[in-house]
């Protein structure tokens, strides 16, 4: 073990601190997750751990030393930090002392494998990295099969991800890809496309969403491209009659369409 | 009109930066409603204004004129500030130029007038204010008469209660109140209460919430309290078959159970 990390410019935890910034992301392929709960999901999953960043002096239980040392055999290397470089690197509010720097993992159309009667949710251009996040936590619940991130802007990398999926996305298989790829890839695996709109007069609730069921879900404020509406097999539209204008956020809508499909194969 | 704030000290800009503390929204009453659609809702629902901050350099659309001069019809004080006073009061990311210091409303359970076949939304210590708001919203696009926050350390008056619900805050009656409060209310109305938990079989798709409902969720972390578990009618599960472990976050588990009840009331 070297000595412990105590300046905040050490270049290591400055590295850190640049990979909130996607490009930094991009260019290191390396991202952060932070919190026991996600660290642990992420040694679950066999993410590669760069480096585990670790101050003791923040921790909350007392589990973390077991998880520092999971994560060195598992060959990330570990580096006690003091306070004050810790809250540099830190993007929570309340930091409970553990930060790794992980490897990007494969996000490719290609690695996803879904069984005989898969169920997935793609998502187009959702804007807000939390949303992201909770879907894929939602995805998790639900058992879902993989989740298609629609939208190559999109960067599931992204911390705010990692922290709203409380380190689902490990464990979830994900993919990245074009509309148009994402598409092709649908068809070909035989998956029936249920797009959400508030257009058609088709109540989510009255559609049947098939034994291969794909659920899509775009942005709340614009909603799905013209090529989704167009691909899709069942458009629905989530009830509202509370409220027509502003519509449930992405998130909640993708909760309510997944649990439907699932409420159906229950029957 | 009296002249543009330049000052960031300003006694003014000073109270409202002042109000996304909880104390200070105690003492004062107020509390801060920013952007358009938010301030829209706030005038629609005759939610008081007290004082209308506008900054047109960060104006992004052409309405925002117009929605000044309703505030300043409806009574609000107006009053004009530069770029920098105002971000320092602004608490989005990238503030749109309208900020509002409103007086809080009436949240008592007293006020709460539901229908002859209510739908009601009960949240126990929800401790995320994004949470909260996200439920709020979802329960207006579900048509919920009411929303019952039972837990009198929650501050609906939060600045992110009020972002997430994007302002549908205003159009649904809410009501604070202790847990044996809001149970005597429930029994008293002659309503269902489902209670959800992981800790039952019956899973919330295969029970029925009844013609006169309430959904009652928990905390995340920690579920529900023994009262409410008691005091339930029916206590159902949200199915998790991808995760035992960790639930939906509670604004997706809102969702589920809000649009199941709606989904049988379609039948």
């Amino acid at each position: 073990m070297s000595k412990v990390v105590r300046s905040t410019t050490n270049p290591g935890v400055k590295s850190a601190v640049r990979l909130r910034n996607r490009r930094a992301r991009k260019e290191t392929g390396l991202f952060l997750v932070e919190g026991f709960r996600e660290i642990r999901r992420a040694l679950d999953a066999n993410i590669g751990i760069e480096t585990l960043w670790f101050c003791p002096e923040l921790y909350l239980g007392g589990s973390e030393g077991e998880l520092v040392d999971r994560a060195s055999v598992a060959g990330a290397e570990i580096a006690q930090v003091a306070e004050a470089p810790f809250k540099k690197m830190a993007y929570r509010d309340r930091p409970e002392g553990l930060l790794a720097v992980c490897r990007q993992f494969d996000t490719s159309l290609e690695q996803i494998e879904i069984g005989t009667s898969p169920l997935l949710l793609v998502v187009e251009a959702i804007e807000k990295p939390g949303n992201l996040g909770t879907m894929i936590r939602t995805a998790t619940a639900a058992h879902a099969d993989a989740v298609i991130v629609a939208d190559q802007n999109t960067d599931v990398f992204n911390p705010n991800v990692v922290r709203a999926s409380i380190g689902t996305m490990f464990a979830m298989p994900i993919a990245v890809c074009s509309t148009e790829n994402a598409v092709a890839w649908l068809h070909e695996h035989g998956v029936t496309i249920t797009a959400s709109t508030p257009d058609v007069d088709l109540a989510h609730w009255d559609a049947s969403f098939g034994d291969r069921a794909a659920v899509v879900v775009g942005a709340e404020q614009y909603g799905l491209s013209e090529t989704w509406l167009s691909a899709a097999d069942t458009k629905v539209r989530i009830p509202m009659p509370g409220d027509a204008i502003d519509s449930l956020n992405a998130a909640a809508a993708a909760a309510v369409l997944l649990y439907e499909a699932l409420r159906q194969r229950s029957l």
